[in-house]
Protein backbone atom coordinates (compact mmCIF):
# COMPACT_ATOMS: atom_id res chain seq x y z
CA UNK A 1 0.00 0.00 0.00
CA UNK A 2 1.60 3.64 -0.95
CA UNK A 3 1.68 5.42 1.68
CA UNK A 4 0.97 9.69 0.82
CA UNK A 5 2.52 12.04 2.82
CA UNK A 6 0.16 13.81 4.92
CA UNK A 7 -0.94 17.33 3.69
CA UNK A 8 -0.24 19.85 5.58
CA UNK A 9 -3.39 22.37 5.33
CA UNK A 10 -3.60 25.48 7.62
CA UNK A 11 -4.38 25.16 11.10
CA UNK A 12 -4.74 27.60 13.80
CA UNK A 13 -2.47 24.99 16.18
CA UNK A 14 0.39 24.44 13.66
CA UNK A 15 0.49 27.67 11.65
CA UNK A 16 3.84 28.44 12.00
CA UNK A 17 5.05 24.92 11.37
CA UNK A 18 2.78 25.16 8.15
CA UNK A 19 4.28 28.83 6.54
CA UNK A 20 7.95 27.63 7.84
CA UNK A 21 7.59 24.43 5.69
CA UNK A 22 7.18 25.93 2.15
CA UNK A 23 10.10 27.68 2.35
CA UNK A 24 12.44 26.56 -0.08
CA UNK A 25 15.69 24.36 1.47
CA UNK A 26 17.79 26.30 -1.01
CA UNK A 27 17.26 29.59 0.59
CA UNK A 28 19.94 31.43 1.66
CA UNK A 29 20.46 30.07 5.91
CA UNK A 30 20.46 33.60 7.36
CA UNK A 31 17.33 34.23 5.61
CA UNK A 32 15.35 30.79 6.56
CA UNK A 33 17.10 31.91 10.36
CA UNK A 34 15.29 35.35 10.05
CA UNK A 35 12.17 34.58 8.55
CA UNK A 36 10.99 31.39 10.91
CA UNK A 37 11.83 33.26 13.96
CA UNK A 38 9.84 36.19 12.64
CA UNK A 39 6.70 34.02 11.51
CA UNK A 40 6.97 32.17 14.81
CA UNK A 41 7.14 35.66 17.18
CA UNK A 42 3.77 36.82 14.58
CA UNK A 43 1.97 34.28 15.02
CA UNK A 44 2.48 34.12 18.65
CA UNK A 45 1.85 37.74 19.28
CA UNK A 46 -1.37 37.05 17.55
CA UNK A 47 -2.52 33.80 19.35
CA UNK A 48 -1.42 35.87 22.39
CA UNK A 49 -4.06 38.74 21.66
CA UNK A 50 -6.05 36.67 19.94
CA UNK A 51 -5.94 39.84 17.78
CA UNK A 52 -9.62 40.51 16.47
CA UNK A 53 -10.55 41.17 12.87
CA UNK A 54 -11.22 44.56 13.30
CA UNK A 55 -8.41 44.78 14.90
CA UNK A 56 -6.35 43.28 11.84
CA UNK A 57 -7.64 46.15 9.97
CA UNK A 58 -6.61 48.82 12.04
CA UNK A 59 -3.16 47.36 11.73
CA UNK A 60 -3.10 47.05 7.98
CA UNK A 61 -4.14 50.49 7.79
CA UNK A 62 -1.97 51.85 10.17
CA UNK A 63 1.16 50.13 8.55
CA UNK A 64 0.16 51.38 5.07
CA UNK A 65 -0.11 55.43 6.00
CA UNK A 66 2.99 54.58 7.99
CA UNK A 67 4.29 53.98 4.77
CA UNK A 68 2.73 56.50 2.34
CA UNK A 69 3.74 59.30 4.74
CA UNK A 70 7.66 58.23 3.84
CA UNK A 71 9.43 60.54 1.63
CA UNK A 72 12.87 61.73 1.12
CA UNK A 73 13.21 63.86 4.21
CA UNK A 74 10.48 61.79 5.90
CA UNK A 75 11.24 58.22 7.21
CA UNK A 76 8.14 57.21 9.49
CA UNK A 77 8.94 53.21 9.60
CA UNK A 78 12.28 54.55 11.60
CA UNK A 79 10.34 56.65 13.82
CA UNK A 80 8.10 53.57 14.40
CA UNK A 81 10.85 51.14 15.09
CA UNK A 82 12.50 53.77 17.23
CA UNK A 83 9.06 54.98 19.35
CA UNK A 84 8.94 50.85 20.36
CA UNK A 85 12.14 50.51 21.38
CA UNK A 86 13.40 48.44 18.64
CA UNK A 87 15.95 50.84 17.48
CA UNK A 88 18.21 50.88 20.21
CA UNK A 89 17.84 47.07 20.99
CA UNK A 90 19.40 47.01 17.22
CA UNK A 91 21.95 49.34 18.11
CA UNK A 92 22.62 47.53 21.61
CA UNK A 93 23.13 43.90 20.28
CA UNK A 94 25.35 45.28 17.61
CA UNK A 95 27.33 47.48 19.94
CA UNK A 96 28.51 45.13 22.83
CA UNK A 97 31.56 47.11 24.36
CA UNK A 98 34.01 46.29 27.41
CA UNK A 99 33.00 48.98 29.51
CA UNK A 100 34.70 52.26 29.65
CA UNK A 101 34.42 52.62 26.01
CA UNK A 102 31.75 55.11 24.84
CA UNK A 103 28.66 53.56 24.49
CA UNK A 104 26.12 53.90 21.35
CA UNK A 105 22.72 54.85 21.01
CA UNK A 106 20.59 55.41 17.98
CA UNK A 107 21.97 56.95 14.59
CA UNK A 108 18.24 58.89 13.97
CA UNK A 109 17.05 59.79 10.48
CA UNK A 110 18.64 63.20 10.64
CA UNK A 111 22.04 62.77 9.38
CA UNK A 112 23.75 63.38 6.13
CA UNK A 113 26.76 62.48 4.57
CA UNK A 114 28.77 64.76 2.77
CA UNK A 115 29.04 67.74 5.08
CA UNK A 116 31.93 70.12 4.97
CA UNK A 117 35.39 69.20 6.63
CA UNK A 118 36.08 72.42 9.24
CA UNK A 119 39.61 73.41 11.25
CA UNK A 120 39.40 72.36 14.47
CA UNK A 121 37.66 75.48 16.40
CA UNK A 122 35.42 76.60 13.72
CA UNK A 123 31.32 77.53 14.18
CA UNK A 124 29.04 74.99 12.64
CA UNK A 125 26.15 77.09 12.72
CA UNK A 126 25.66 78.60 9.63
CA UNK A 127 22.25 80.42 10.21
CA UNK A 128 23.13 82.03 13.39
CA UNK A 129 21.96 81.23 17.19
CA UNK A 130 21.39 82.86 20.38
CA UNK A 131 22.86 80.36 22.80
CA UNK A 132 26.45 79.65 21.57
CA UNK A 133 28.50 76.44 22.66
CA UNK A 134 31.81 74.88 22.58
CA UNK A 135 32.09 71.78 22.70
CA UNK A 136 35.33 69.97 23.23
CA UNK A 137 36.92 66.95 25.02
CA UNK A 138 38.79 64.42 23.86
CA UNK A 139 39.11 60.68 22.10
CA UNK A 140 41.44 58.02 23.53
CA UNK A 141 41.64 54.08 23.46
CA UNK A 142 40.37 52.21 26.80
CA UNK A 143 44.35 52.90 27.95
CA UNK A 144 44.24 56.55 27.73
CA UNK A 145 45.99 57.17 24.92
CA UNK A 146 45.00 60.03 22.43
CA UNK A 147 43.71 58.46 18.86
CA UNK A 148 45.19 60.91 15.98
CA UNK A 149 43.19 60.96 13.16
CA UNK A 150 40.01 60.47 14.37
CA UNK A 151 36.77 61.65 12.24
CA UNK A 152 33.97 63.28 14.60
CA UNK A 153 31.27 63.59 12.77
CA UNK A 154 28.48 66.45 14.33
CA UNK A 155 24.81 67.62 13.97
CA UNK A 156 22.21 68.51 16.19
CA UNK A 157 19.42 70.74 15.67
CA UNK A 158 18.57 74.41 15.43
CA UNK A 159 17.63 76.26 17.94
CA UNK A 160 13.67 76.10 16.69
CA UNK A 161 13.40 72.47 17.52
CA UNK A 162 14.75 71.18 13.74
CA UNK A 163 17.24 70.02 11.47
CA UNK A 164 18.00 71.68 8.51
CA UNK A 165 16.96 68.79 6.57
CA UNK A 166 13.03 69.43 7.78
CA UNK A 167 13.45 72.85 6.46
CA UNK A 168 14.95 72.61 3.24
CA UNK A 169 13.76 76.28 2.34
CA UNK A 170 16.35 77.62 5.05
CA UNK A 171 19.56 78.40 3.54
CA UNK A 172 22.86 78.12 3.68
CA UNK A 173 22.80 74.44 3.93
CA UNK A 174 24.14 72.19 6.29
CA UNK A 175 23.12 74.12 9.43
CA UNK A 176 24.71 72.56 12.55
CA UNK A 177 26.39 69.88 10.88
CA UNK A 178 30.58 69.43 10.33
CA UNK A 179 32.69 66.82 10.61
CA UNK A 180 36.35 67.41 12.29
CA UNK A 181 39.36 65.29 12.88
CA UNK A 182 41.56 65.14 15.71
CA UNK A 183 45.29 65.70 15.74
CA UNK A 184 47.95 63.55 17.80
CA UNK A 185 46.44 65.14 20.98
CA UNK A 186 43.08 63.48 20.07
CA UNK A 187 41.67 66.90 21.30
CA UNK A 188 38.99 68.06 19.59
CA UNK A 189 36.79 71.55 20.00
CA UNK A 190 34.62 73.34 17.92
CA UNK A 191 31.33 75.61 18.21
CA UNK A 192 27.61 74.84 17.74
CA UNK A 193 24.64 75.65 19.61
CA UNK A 194 23.20 74.61 22.77
CA UNK A 195 20.90 72.29 21.35
CA UNK A 196 17.11 72.30 22.75
CA UNK A 197 14.83 69.41 23.23
CA UNK A 198 12.09 68.36 20.23
CA UNK A 199 9.32 66.42 19.15
CA UNK A 200 9.85 63.90 16.51
CA UNK A 201 7.53 64.19 14.21
CA UNK A 202 4.13 64.00 15.38
CA UNK A 203 1.20 64.40 12.81
CA UNK A 204 1.44 61.00 11.01
CA UNK A 205 0.60 57.37 12.25
CA UNK A 206 3.11 57.23 14.72
CA UNK A 207 2.57 60.52 16.57
CA UNK A 208 -1.38 59.64 16.77
CA UNK A 209 -0.10 56.39 18.13
CA UNK A 210 2.01 57.88 20.90
CA UNK A 211 -0.82 60.39 21.76
CA UNK A 212 -3.11 56.99 22.08
CA UNK A 213 -0.87 55.40 24.67
CA UNK A 214 -0.31 58.57 26.48
CA UNK A 215 2.99 58.97 25.44
CA UNK A 216 4.85 62.17 24.46
CA UNK A 217 6.88 63.07 21.55
CA UNK A 218 10.02 64.77 22.94
CA UNK A 219 13.30 64.19 23.14
CA UNK A 220 15.70 65.55 25.19
CA UNK A 221 18.01 67.75 23.84
CA UNK A 222 21.20 66.44 22.14
CA UNK A 223 24.46 66.91 20.17
CA UNK A 224 24.91 63.58 17.82
CA UNK A 225 28.51 62.40 16.92
CA UNK A 226 30.15 60.03 15.02
CA UNK A 227 33.50 59.39 16.25
CA UNK A 228 35.66 56.96 13.96
CA UNK A 229 39.49 55.89 13.62
CA UNK A 230 41.04 53.32 11.85
CA UNK A 231 41.59 50.52 14.33
CA UNK A 232 38.86 51.49 16.19
CA UNK A 233 34.76 50.17 16.27
CA UNK A 234 33.19 53.79 15.46
CA UNK A 235 30.64 55.23 17.87
CA UNK A 236 27.41 56.43 16.84
CA UNK A 237 26.33 58.32 19.84
CA UNK A 238 24.76 61.88 21.25
CA UNK A 239 25.92 63.70 24.43
CA UNK A 240 22.15 64.67 26.12
CA UNK A 241 22.00 67.98 28.05
CA UNK A 242 22.00 67.41 32.00
CA UNK A 243 18.89 68.55 33.74
CA UNK A 244 16.72 68.16 30.72
CA UNK A 245 13.39 67.65 31.48
CA UNK A 246 12.60 64.23 28.96
CA UNK A 247 15.60 62.91 29.97
CA UNK A 248 13.89 59.96 31.44
CA UNK A 249 10.91 59.67 28.77
CA UNK A 250 12.91 60.05 25.13
CA UNK A 251 10.26 59.01 22.78
CA UNK A 252 12.85 56.85 21.32
CA UNK A 253 14.59 55.43 24.24
CA UNK A 254 18.19 56.91 23.39
CA UNK A 255 19.06 57.68 26.87
CA UNK A 256 21.95 56.18 28.66
CA UNK A 257 23.42 57.40 31.60
CA UNK A 258 26.88 57.91 30.79
CA UNK A 259 26.00 60.11 27.53
CA UNK A 260 24.61 62.71 29.82
CA UNK A 261 26.94 65.63 29.69
CA UNK A 262 27.17 68.83 32.06
CA UNK A 263 26.50 72.02 29.67
CA UNK A 264 27.97 75.21 31.55
CA UNK A 265 26.88 78.75 31.04
CA UNK A 266 30.28 80.80 31.09
CA UNK A 267 30.48 84.96 30.85
CA UNK A 268 27.97 85.57 33.24
CA UNK A 269 25.45 84.70 30.52
CA UNK A 270 23.56 82.08 29.50
CA UNK A 271 24.39 83.15 25.35
CA UNK A 272 27.67 81.10 25.54
CA UNK A 273 27.96 77.66 26.90
CA UNK A 274 30.67 74.74 27.25
CA UNK A 275 30.18 71.29 27.65
CA UNK A 276 32.71 68.95 27.98
CA UNK A 277 32.81 65.01 26.49
CA UNK A 278 35.74 62.47 25.97
CA UNK A 279 35.08 59.71 23.94
CA UNK A 280 36.51 56.86 24.79
CA UNK A 281 37.20 53.83 21.57
CA UNK A 282 37.45 50.11 21.56
CA UNK A 283 39.83 48.75 19.41
CA UNK A 284 38.31 46.28 16.50
CA UNK A 285 38.49 42.56 17.30
CA UNK B 1 16.60 60.92 53.35
CA UNK B 2 14.90 60.67 50.66
CA UNK B 3 14.52 57.78 48.29
CA UNK B 4 14.48 58.95 44.52
CA UNK B 5 13.18 56.64 42.29
CA UNK B 6 15.47 54.39 40.32
CA UNK B 7 15.53 55.40 36.60
CA UNK B 8 14.65 53.29 33.49
CA UNK B 9 17.17 53.97 31.11
CA UNK B 10 16.95 51.77 28.29
CA UNK B 11 18.94 48.89 28.93
CA UNK B 12 19.35 45.02 26.12
CA UNK B 13 18.43 42.90 29.15
CA UNK B 14 14.98 45.43 30.39
CA UNK B 15 14.34 46.48 26.90
CA UNK B 16 10.44 45.41 27.00
CA UNK B 17 9.84 46.17 30.40
CA UNK B 18 11.40 49.92 29.90
CA UNK B 19 9.09 50.33 26.44
CA UNK B 20 5.69 48.70 28.18
CA UNK B 21 6.57 51.13 31.59
CA UNK B 22 6.54 54.55 29.29
CA UNK B 23 2.64 53.80 28.04
CA UNK B 24 0.48 56.01 30.47
CA UNK B 25 -1.88 54.27 33.20
CA UNK B 26 -4.83 55.19 31.60
CA UNK B 27 -4.36 53.84 27.97
CA UNK B 28 -7.47 51.93 26.94
CA UNK B 29 -6.84 48.55 28.43
CA UNK B 30 -7.44 46.60 25.05
CA UNK B 31 -4.82 48.89 23.46
CA UNK B 32 -2.61 48.28 26.35
CA UNK B 33 -2.66 44.41 26.53
CA UNK B 34 -2.19 44.64 22.45
CA UNK B 35 0.91 46.90 22.61
CA UNK B 36 2.35 45.04 25.69
CA UNK B 37 2.43 41.57 24.17
CA UNK B 38 3.37 43.17 20.46
CA UNK B 39 6.82 44.97 21.83
CA UNK B 40 7.39 41.69 23.76
CA UNK B 41 7.18 39.04 20.65
CA UNK B 42 9.12 41.79 18.69
CA UNK B 43 12.03 42.56 21.22
CA UNK B 44 11.91 38.69 21.38
CA UNK B 45 12.63 38.72 17.76
CA UNK B 46 14.90 40.90 17.07
CA UNK B 47 16.71 39.17 20.30
CA UNK B 48 16.35 35.67 18.95
CA UNK B 49 18.09 36.39 15.78
CA UNK B 50 20.17 38.96 16.92
CA UNK B 51 19.11 41.27 13.78
CA UNK B 52 22.21 43.43 12.27
CA UNK B 53 21.99 46.83 11.52
CA UNK B 54 21.95 46.23 7.63
CA UNK B 55 18.98 43.78 8.13
CA UNK B 56 16.60 46.63 10.11
CA UNK B 57 17.76 48.67 7.33
CA UNK B 58 16.53 46.20 4.65
CA UNK B 59 13.64 45.73 6.94
CA UNK B 60 12.85 49.60 7.17
CA UNK B 61 12.98 49.48 3.30
CA UNK B 62 10.72 46.68 2.62
CA UNK B 63 7.87 48.02 4.99
CA UNK B 64 8.43 51.27 3.55
CA UNK B 65 8.05 50.11 -0.18
CA UNK B 66 5.20 48.00 0.97
CA UNK B 67 3.56 51.23 2.22
CA UNK B 68 4.62 52.97 -1.17
CA UNK B 69 2.86 50.65 -3.81
CA UNK B 70 -0.35 50.70 -1.87
CA UNK B 71 -3.14 52.32 -3.82
CA UNK B 72 -6.54 51.93 -3.81
CA UNK B 73 -6.60 48.88 -6.09
CA UNK B 74 -3.26 47.32 -4.50
CA UNK B 75 -2.86 46.19 -1.04
CA UNK B 76 0.60 44.96 -0.38
CA UNK B 77 0.34 44.62 3.67
CA UNK B 78 -2.89 42.46 2.83
CA UNK B 79 -0.62 40.60 0.43
CA UNK B 80 1.89 40.63 3.00
CA UNK B 81 0.10 39.48 6.01
CA UNK B 82 -1.11 36.43 3.73
CA UNK B 83 1.79 35.27 2.81
CA UNK B 84 2.84 34.71 6.45
CA UNK B 85 -0.11 33.16 7.20
CA UNK B 86 -1.26 35.81 9.64
CA UNK B 87 -4.61 36.38 7.96
CA UNK B 88 -5.30 32.95 7.75
CA UNK B 89 -4.55 33.32 11.94
CA UNK B 90 -6.39 36.08 12.55
CA UNK B 91 -9.61 34.58 10.46
CA UNK B 92 -8.88 31.04 12.68
CA UNK B 93 -9.01 32.74 15.82
CA UNK B 94 -12.11 34.55 15.47
CA UNK B 95 -13.91 32.18 13.30
CA UNK B 96 -14.20 28.95 15.41
CA UNK B 97 -17.27 26.89 14.32
CA UNK B 98 -18.44 23.39 15.83
CA UNK B 99 -18.03 20.47 13.55
CA UNK B 100 -19.80 20.36 10.73
CA UNK B 101 -20.75 23.71 10.09
CA UNK B 102 -18.81 25.44 7.11
CA UNK B 103 -15.30 27.05 8.16
CA UNK B 104 -13.91 30.32 6.72
CA UNK B 105 -11.27 31.35 4.62
CA UNK B 106 -9.68 34.60 4.05
CA UNK B 107 -11.37 37.18 2.83
CA UNK B 108 -8.46 38.37 0.41
CA UNK B 109 -8.54 42.03 -1.32
CA UNK B 110 -10.58 41.76 -3.93
CA UNK B 111 -13.81 41.72 -2.43
CA UNK B 112 -16.61 44.44 -3.46
CA UNK B 113 -19.38 45.98 -1.79
CA UNK B 114 -22.28 47.25 -3.52
CA UNK B 115 -22.44 45.05 -6.56
CA UNK B 116 -25.61 43.69 -8.45
CA UNK B 117 -28.41 41.28 -6.59
CA UNK B 118 -29.49 38.85 -9.19
CA UNK B 119 -32.91 36.30 -9.43
CA UNK B 120 -31.50 32.51 -8.81
CA UNK B 121 -30.35 31.89 -12.05
CA UNK B 122 -28.12 34.48 -13.30
CA UNK B 123 -24.83 34.56 -15.16
CA UNK B 124 -22.88 36.52 -13.22
CA UNK B 125 -19.61 36.57 -15.63
CA UNK B 126 -20.29 40.15 -17.80
CA UNK B 127 -17.30 40.34 -20.43
CA UNK B 128 -17.76 37.01 -21.76
CA UNK B 129 -15.92 33.36 -21.21
CA UNK B 130 -14.98 30.47 -22.87
CA UNK B 131 -15.70 27.18 -19.88
CA UNK B 132 -18.87 28.52 -17.82
CA UNK B 133 -19.75 26.78 -14.86
CA UNK B 134 -23.10 26.06 -12.69
CA UNK B 135 -22.89 26.91 -8.95
CA UNK B 136 -25.43 25.15 -6.53
CA UNK B 137 -26.26 23.90 -3.79
CA UNK B 138 -28.21 24.77 -0.08
CA UNK B 139 -27.60 26.41 2.74
CA UNK B 140 -28.57 25.20 5.92
CA UNK B 141 -28.41 25.09 9.41
CA UNK B 142 -26.51 22.33 11.31
CA UNK B 143 -29.48 20.42 11.76
CA UNK B 144 -30.20 20.24 8.00
CA UNK B 145 -33.29 22.81 7.98
CA UNK B 146 -32.78 25.16 4.83
CA UNK B 147 -31.90 28.61 5.38
CA UNK B 148 -34.64 31.38 3.63
CA UNK B 149 -33.62 34.56 2.89
CA UNK B 150 -29.22 33.72 3.26
CA UNK B 151 -27.52 36.51 1.26
CA UNK B 152 -25.13 34.84 -1.42
CA UNK B 153 -22.18 36.87 -2.06
CA UNK B 154 -19.72 35.84 -4.92
CA UNK B 155 -16.96 36.71 -7.19
CA UNK B 156 -14.02 34.93 -8.86
CA UNK B 157 -11.07 35.80 -11.22
CA UNK B 158 -11.74 35.86 -14.82
CA UNK B 159 -10.17 33.29 -17.23
CA UNK B 160 -7.02 35.06 -17.33
CA UNK B 161 -6.40 35.30 -13.77
CA UNK B 162 -7.66 39.04 -12.56
CA UNK B 163 -10.42 39.93 -10.91
CA UNK B 164 -12.01 43.07 -12.29
CA UNK B 165 -11.00 45.54 -10.02
CA UNK B 166 -7.26 44.82 -11.26
CA UNK B 167 -8.46 45.73 -14.54
CA UNK B 168 -10.49 48.94 -14.10
CA UNK B 169 -10.55 49.45 -17.73
CA UNK B 170 -12.71 46.78 -19.28
CA UNK B 171 -15.88 47.25 -19.20
CA UNK B 172 -18.70 46.01 -18.17
CA UNK B 173 -18.25 46.56 -14.19
CA UNK B 174 -18.74 44.17 -11.86
CA UNK B 175 -17.30 40.88 -14.07
CA UNK B 176 -17.62 37.52 -12.00
CA UNK B 177 -19.37 39.48 -9.14
CA UNK B 178 -23.07 39.10 -7.72
CA UNK B 179 -25.37 38.81 -4.90
CA UNK B 180 -28.32 36.46 -4.36
CA UNK B 181 -30.85 35.63 -1.88
CA UNK B 182 -32.40 32.23 -0.98
CA UNK B 183 -35.59 31.06 -0.59
CA UNK B 184 -37.64 29.05 1.82
CA UNK B 185 -36.22 26.23 0.35
CA UNK B 186 -32.50 27.62 0.92
CA UNK B 187 -31.18 26.61 -2.47
CA UNK B 188 -28.76 28.64 -4.40
CA UNK B 189 -28.13 28.46 -8.23
CA UNK B 190 -25.99 31.05 -10.49
CA UNK B 191 -23.95 30.60 -13.34
CA UNK B 192 -20.39 31.89 -13.93
CA UNK B 193 -16.76 30.79 -15.05
CA UNK B 194 -14.96 28.15 -13.90
CA UNK B 195 -12.19 29.80 -11.80
CA UNK B 196 -8.44 29.89 -13.06
CA UNK B 197 -5.25 29.65 -10.85
CA UNK B 198 -3.80 32.76 -10.66
CA UNK B 199 -0.89 34.55 -9.07
CA UNK B 200 -1.01 36.85 -6.44
CA UNK B 201 0.63 40.75 -7.61
CA UNK B 202 4.35 39.28 -7.52
CA UNK B 203 5.78 43.04 -8.80
CA UNK B 204 6.33 44.37 -5.81
CA UNK B 205 8.40 43.88 -2.04
CA UNK B 206 6.09 40.69 -1.33
CA UNK B 207 6.69 39.01 -4.87
CA UNK B 208 10.38 39.89 -4.27
CA UNK B 209 10.06 38.08 -0.52
CA UNK B 210 8.49 35.08 -1.85
CA UNK B 211 11.08 34.85 -4.71
CA UNK B 212 13.81 34.81 -2.13
CA UNK B 213 11.96 32.47 -0.18
CA UNK B 214 12.06 29.93 -3.01
CA UNK B 215 7.95 29.98 -2.85
CA UNK B 216 5.43 30.67 -5.88
CA UNK B 217 2.99 33.21 -6.21
CA UNK B 218 0.03 30.90 -7.32
CA UNK B 219 -3.65 30.63 -5.28
CA UNK B 220 -5.16 27.71 -6.24
CA UNK B 221 -8.79 28.21 -8.42
CA UNK B 222 -11.66 29.55 -6.02
CA UNK B 223 -14.89 30.64 -6.04
CA UNK B 224 -15.55 33.35 -3.30
CA UNK B 225 -18.55 33.23 -1.36
CA UNK B 226 -19.80 35.12 1.84
CA UNK B 227 -23.30 33.56 3.11
CA UNK B 228 -24.53 35.80 6.01
CA UNK B 229 -28.63 35.45 7.02
CA UNK B 230 -29.69 36.80 10.49
CA UNK B 231 -29.63 34.85 13.57
CA UNK B 232 -26.49 33.08 11.72
CA UNK B 233 -22.33 33.62 12.07
CA UNK B 234 -21.39 34.67 8.57
CA UNK B 235 -19.31 32.53 6.62
CA UNK B 236 -16.69 34.29 4.30
CA UNK B 237 -15.13 31.59 2.38
CA UNK B 238 -14.23 29.69 -0.63
CA UNK B 239 -14.68 26.52 -2.89
CA UNK B 240 -11.30 25.05 -3.92
CA UNK B 241 -11.41 23.45 -7.58
CA UNK B 242 -10.69 19.72 -6.48
CA UNK B 243 -7.57 18.53 -8.49
CA UNK B 244 -5.71 21.99 -9.02
CA UNK B 245 -2.50 21.64 -8.61
CA UNK B 246 -1.58 24.34 -6.20
CA UNK B 247 -4.08 23.23 -3.50
CA UNK B 248 -1.45 22.05 -0.96
CA UNK B 249 0.69 25.17 -1.57
CA UNK B 250 -1.52 28.17 -1.67
CA UNK B 251 0.65 31.24 -1.57
CA UNK B 252 -1.80 32.76 0.91
CA UNK B 253 -2.23 29.36 2.76
CA UNK B 254 -6.43 29.71 2.44
CA UNK B 255 -6.90 26.34 1.57
CA UNK B 256 -8.98 23.59 4.39
CA UNK B 257 -9.66 19.94 3.29
CA UNK B 258 -13.06 20.60 3.57
CA UNK B 259 -13.95 23.49 1.31
CA UNK B 260 -12.31 21.88 -2.01
CA UNK B 261 -15.50 21.09 -4.17
CA UNK B 262 -15.90 18.70 -7.28
CA UNK B 263 -16.19 20.56 -10.98
CA UNK B 264 -17.52 18.40 -12.57
CA UNK B 265 -17.69 18.33 -16.67
CA UNK B 266 -21.36 18.24 -18.27
CA UNK B 267 -22.76 17.85 -21.80
CA UNK B 268 -19.67 15.74 -23.19
CA UNK B 269 -17.20 18.42 -23.34
CA UNK B 270 -15.29 20.94 -20.86
CA UNK B 271 -16.43 23.88 -21.98
CA UNK B 272 -19.68 23.90 -19.43
CA UNK B 273 -19.21 22.17 -15.69
CA UNK B 274 -20.76 22.27 -12.95
CA UNK B 275 -20.16 22.47 -8.50
CA UNK B 276 -22.15 21.79 -5.91
CA UNK B 277 -21.17 22.97 -2.56
CA UNK B 278 -23.87 22.50 0.67
CA UNK B 279 -22.81 25.53 3.03
CA UNK B 280 -23.81 24.84 6.47
CA UNK B 281 -24.36 27.73 9.29
CA UNK B 282 -23.93 28.08 12.71
CA UNK B 283 -26.34 29.68 14.94
CA UNK B 284 -25.01 32.84 16.33
CA UNK B 285 -24.49 33.11 20.22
Amino acid sequence: MTQEPKIAYFTEDASVETVNARVSESTDARLQTVMASLVRHLHAFVKDVELTQAEWDIAIDFLTKTGQICDENRQEFILLSDVLGVSMLVDAINNRRPTGATENTVLGPFHVDGVPEYEMGANITQAGGRETCRFYGTVTDLDGNPVEGARIDVWSDSEDGFYDVQQPDIQPRNNNRGVFTTGPDGRYWFEGIKPVSYPIPDDGPVGKMLGKLGRHPYRPAHMHFIVSAEGFDPVTTHTFVAGDKYLTSDAVFGVKESLIAEFTPVENGETLWESNYDFVLHRSE
